[in-house]
């Protein structure tokens, strides 16, 4: 049963990406090859979506003057966020939670309008759109690890203002901000984790057997 | 700046892993070994979240009494969502659109509950959890292509009768059943587009620059 099973080597750089990718706020202002570019953008069309509708659409922020304005929407929501969160607002003001002026490349990741009629998996639960679109995120950003490019997903903005920004039609969406560009260094841990705002879970806690909260045996 | 890159045979595996996986439906019934399944499983913990959030929880179905309950679930979805497509319904009934009682492992993929307190990067965007959730299950289908073994994502299910047959409590919500198992082969392309019922969009047709609909360069 081990025919399909990719050699040792390669089955240790697909987890090596998995566990070395990091959501990234600090870059250094060198730029991205073309190429490598193309790549990722490649990657991003390969992940999976839902009746292979191909949801996803990407913005490339060329305009400084355009970036300029992404950003301030960034830092007004940032802002926000921070008195939403009451007794944590000063520990979160603290954090560096984007890069966009920094980085080499601002890419929006969006959902396209007229969506309606895809109903293949999506009858229900027509938010299966967002998770494609997450999922060809995921593959950017393994693949920019994989280069050896960080990437940040920033989602602290208004959704409506960055569309009209970006003369977005009604019924598409924007779901991130993604910077990406060469780094100094990869954070050892999540940048979340390291400054102390959230620990990581235990994963038993999350697995459960048949019904919710039953503790499954450790897999 | 080439500090950071992987060797060129760790790069060609993450760039196969993204181009090979697939959204299986065809599965041998050989069990999955535990060891893999728990590095599946951790896999899926080290995708990014939100705020740092890890609002991923998962139910391994171990009982086949509920499996034919879950199966019976998307049978009937499967039926509406035919009836839904009109003019396709018939070309729709002929897809093979799940594996579940055939392959070794299934899993539900579902949000947390008490999920309101978690604002970071969710005060105007709520659904960012979900897209935490999906890189999850993107980072479990990749693993598993590398470890040799199909998943399929089904999202043809009543989100409310799924949680009830599971005592999901309010609140928690659930994203996909996952179908995981060895194969005889993988698929060539995704079964949908050998199956014609859509095609690759070209890449150049998805991107654009500055505003929506604007053509950018070629990347």
């Amino acid at each position: 049963m081990t025919e399909h099973r990719y050699s040792e080597t390669e089955r240790a750089a697909v987890y090596r990406a998995i566990y070395e990718r990091r959501d990234m706020r600090h870059f250094l202002p060198d730029p991205i090859a073309s190429d490598v570019l193309r790549r990722l953008l490649e990657a991003a069309h390969h992940a999976p979506s839902v009746g292979f509708m191909q949801p996803w659409r990407f913005i490339r922020i060329t305009s400084n003057a355009l970036r300029g304005q992404i950003h301030a929407l960034v830092e007004q929501e940032r802002v926000r966020t921070a008195k939403a969160l009451h007794e944590r607002e000063d520990e979160f003001m603290k954090l560096k939670v984007e890069g966009i002026l920094d980085c080499a490349v601002v890419l929006v990741a969006a959902l396209s309008d007229r969506r309606e009629k895809a109903v293949f998996g999506r009858r229900t639960m027509p938010d299966m759109d967002l998770a494609s679109l997450a999922c060809a995120i995921q593959n950017i950003w393994l693949a920019a690890r994989a280069e050896g490019l960080g990437m940040g997903w920033v989602s602290l903005f208004e959704p409506e203002e960055l569309k009209r920004l970006l003369a977005m039609p009604e019924g598409s969406q924007p779901a991130a901000i993604l910077c990406l560009g060469h780094v100094e260094r990869f954070y050892e841990k999540p940048m979340l984790e390291q400054e102390q705002w959230a620990e990581r879970m235990p994963l038993d806690d999350l697995l459960f057997e048949d019904r919710w909260n039953s503790r499954a045996d450790p897999v």
